[in-house]
């Protein structure tokens, strides 16, 4: 299977947090082919800073193998992976990452900065970024439109009431 | 309470790492005054690579507020975070993090970079570090003197089998 068979997964596992009201970011970790984790950022139903896709699906994948390090594993995340993830990643040794598409306010895997080719960590990834680009961008900008609909539309309320 | 009475909280914790043979590394979340969250390092023994002193305590802290905002919150930690545990400060906006030694090799809260002050982030943390330095620093010193003298002795075991 190729990349877009997995980005595709994790496509899967972003609409199961845009089902939430969670912004849809999903995550797979991938292994000799089977997919060993799986995760979709969880943030606001659980109330948890570390519940974010990318470390919800490595947590799942060390578990599998009952090993911190994910030496032969890909993660696919549709989103560029943030400070935390990014550090996640270097911390679990994963070697390949492949994301869809990229985060300029706070991407760290090559936006803002590179922490998974930083040369004075113990551990470098290969990045492949842009797989289904357009579909994991539209995820996002369609519940980001939606959230923006929703407010306008409580702040109104608000107003009518305040005048009625 | 001053800062040297929390850290000391984190050392008690990184003793129990220590304990279980783990790298010793501890750190507690306070807030207004409160230990509201506890970790010590876990990654061998979980197999783990989440496992890291700062993310179970803040993970617990999380829990215990029902929020992954710790806003009001202060970690302390015997070792300067790494590049994941910086991002997991980021992440749950903790504003002060008190560290004890200085990680030259990994730290990335003042050593090799500095996540916490990343003005392209929105979100900045306090820095103090040094808070009893020597105390947090033998504990690795030690910990990594046991473990080198461990493994010569396994080597020469080694060679005398093989030689007998």
């Amino acid at each position: 299977m190729n990349h877009e068979t997995y980005m595709r997964m994790a496509i899967e596992e972003a609409k199961k947090a845009n089902a939430v009201d969670e912004v849809p970011i999903g995550a797979v970790v991938v292994r000799h082919g089977a997919v060993i984790g799986r995760g979709h950022n969880l943030r606001e139903s659980d109330q948890n800073p570390l519940m974010h896709a990318e470390v919800v699906a490595i947590n799942e994948a060390s578990k599998a193998i009952g090993s911190w390090r994910l030496e032969d594993c890909i993660l696919y995340v549709t989103l560029e992976p943030c400070v935390m993830c990014s550090g996640a990643i270097v911390m679990s040794r994963i070697p390949t990452v492949v994301y869809g598409a990229h985060d300029p306010k706070g991407g760290c895997s090559g936006s803002l900065m590179n922490l998974l080719q930083e040369s004075r960590f113990n551990h470098q990834a290969t990045i492949i970024n842009g797989v289904l680009h357009d579909e994991c961008s539209q995820l996002l900008k369609d519940f980001f439109k939606a959230l923006r609909k929703k407010k306008s539309f409580e702040k109104m309320n608000k107003l009518n009431n305040s005048l009625s």
